[in-house]
């Protein structure tokens, strides 16, 4: 570590950023300034430019976290009349049915193992079986475990069956391709905090913008109404509320070195030759992964705990951090896994620092069975 | 101007921030992390205490802006039966008004003129008129007009009939002094980008525990939930969805200088002496301030524009900016109107400053009627 540097963070975001963005904060803006109204639009245009949806979609950035945005995405979109199809595989599945309940509109589900995606084929299953649905709600990367959903699939069978699809992807939006020609969707959030490697406080939603002409009065909040927020932003060129104007400009400043890296095929090969390198060193050590390669998104990696009886993740993470590294809890519920992210202003040189990093751990701490044991058996 | 600068904020938030506050965004921070937890923490223990409610308050954080945390204690403090008194003397007096219809819970309104503040004997005969109010909800210092409401007699009245007293404190707290002790209230509503000099994108809502404790269930948003919010971080130490960890830092660091400054009595002072710098300079090149003297809120002026042919507020606007101030507009439907604010990073000297390049700016545009036509005349 250079001392007195902040360890780097290995989480799906807040991410370490990189000293041009986070420079970029070093200055007030005035949130009724045309400076800062110009800054916004061109945001919001870069934006719907990383799908390719320019003339079809629109950007309605809104304040908060990513989880507002997919909250407020829901709530403008879906008619309170409306039902939605939820595939679920995971944390953040589990939270749009969650919102769904809060909101009260209608939902029905498709249960899957955390370490499987849903078929095209169930979500077609259920279209055909219940035809009320009027919308299928999907997480791209399942930030959970780290598993990548086969989006495009899915979104050519809610095109199909002509029901609207709203994408979560908080955790893949600018490294990993979606391109609406293809993938077909009335709604995509993303957050500034994520792969566009900016720092977090403000969401960004694509609307397709028929979707969005028709939404006016489903919103159950005024704050979330994504309606409201873009016709005031057409109107104005402000932000109905005070926008968080450094989040702004840091986004800025993180989608002009997103551009200058080459777009979203230069940050999602950096990403991947991350994920890999980690991955490969990991394994040197004895970690198994927890999900199969063929479904890993190169965007944060599950590891299997270490069965040995010196492991403790609380000290593992205290003595990894010491080292200049922040790993990132498991999140699942039958297994006691931990996370490490791939994503950031970081390369994979970084990574293998970590991995290193991580061997000295466990020799500090005695671990000898670093495997679970189901797999070292 | 220093060249490269960016121009002071006059405006009511973004305001014009300390370089130590900005830089305080240069490091990165982890949302699981201790270190930022033990920050959060101690933000909540601070702004509690600046309004003496420890024991019987605690604060709830939110991300987004400021509305949204007004939105959120609605939402969370008001049950779905129940019914608000909002006394109506402003913009952000008719915002709360909005909120409850896409809320969806019951309201009643005391229309007072902008330049005029609601009696709290009209707010005691509305609670006597009818019985099935359940709360009051005020707003303390309107920024609309930067009028100050008789906040600590609203809050005894309300009080004395029982009534859950729900304040919009944005532009007031931290700067005019309010306590629990002798302004009881169930939530207080403020925001990290005001007279805590922090950065906008964050809120935070002091709520009495007893409120709090009997909220379970009211909420209409998960992301708006302040009980779950307090519940998860009471559970955790954690935000429940990712924070704004640079506008958390930041605000840390806004605390921090806003203590050592002498805490709310001295950031009021330098306000108050802001405010009779720059009304003074105005009244001395002809302006008139639209508000009694007596009405007046040491935050934001509201001046009448001048009267004169060649006044056009977009060009008066550019020009003052040039100069190296941001005027915010006025907000009045029947007057026209500009408006000035006192806060921020800076001091009576600034105050002088403004006036000066007013100055010059009325005299490039050829503007000798300053004063609006009726009080010329």
């Amino acid at each position: 570590m250079i001392l007195g540097n902040d360890p780097i963070l290995l989480t799906p975001g807040p991410l370490t950023t990189s000293l041009a963005t986070r420079q970029a904060m070093l200055r007030d803006w005035g949130s009724w300034d045309t400076a800062f109204n110009t800054m916004t639009a061109s945001i919001c245009a870069d934006v719907v430019d990383v799908v390719q949806g320019a003339g079809s979609h629109v950007c309605v950035p809104l304040q908060g976290s990513g989880t507002f945005s997919v909250e407020a995405a829901l709530g403008t979109l879906v008619p309170r009349t409306g039902k939605v199809l939820v595939p679920v595989n995971g944390a953040y599945c589990q939270r749009i049915v969650r919102i769904l309940g809060y909101l009260g509109r209608a939902c029905t589900t498709i249960d899957v193992p955390e370490d499987r995606f849903p078929a095209p084929q169930q979500v077609e299953d259920a279209l055909l079986r219940d035809p009320s649905i009027t919308h299928v709600a999907q997480v791209h990367c399942e930030t959970g475990t780290g598993i990548l959903n086969p989006l495009q699939e899915i979104a050519q069978v809610a095109a199909r069956h002509g029901k609207g699809l709203i994408i979560d992807a908080m955790s893949s939006f600018g490294a990993i391709a979606i391109d609406v020609r293809t993938t077909p969707f009335d709604a995509l959030i993303a957050a500034s905090g994520k792969c566009l490697e900016g720092v977090p406080g403000m969401g960004v939603v694509v609307i397709r913008k028929a979707a969005l002409e028709g939404a006016q009065g489903n919103s159950h909040s005024l704050a979330m109404d994504l309606y409201d927020q873009h016709a005031y932003m057409q109107k104005t060129g402000q932000w109905r509320f005070t926008p968080p104007t450094h989040v702004v400009a840091a986004l800025r400043a993180a989608i002009d070195q997103f551009i200058a890296e080459g777009g979203q095929p230069a940050r999602g090969a950096r990403y991947a030759a991350n994920c890999r390198t980690l991955i490969e060193g990991m394994e040197q050590l004895g970690f198994k992964v927890f999900l199969d390669r063929k479904l890993q998104a190169p965007i944060i990696v599950t590891f299997h705990a270490p069965a040995d009886p010196n492991y403790a993740f609380a000290d593992f993470y205290q003595r990894v951090r010491a080292k200049g590294y922040i790993l990132y809890p498991g999140k699942l519920t039958q297994l006691e896994t931990f996370r490490v992210g791939c994503i950031g202003a970081i390369d994979p040189n970084e990574m293998r620092n970590v991995v290193s990093a991580v061997a000295r751990t466990l020799a500090e701490m005695g671990i000898r069975q670093v495997a679970p044991l189901a797999q070292a058996a």
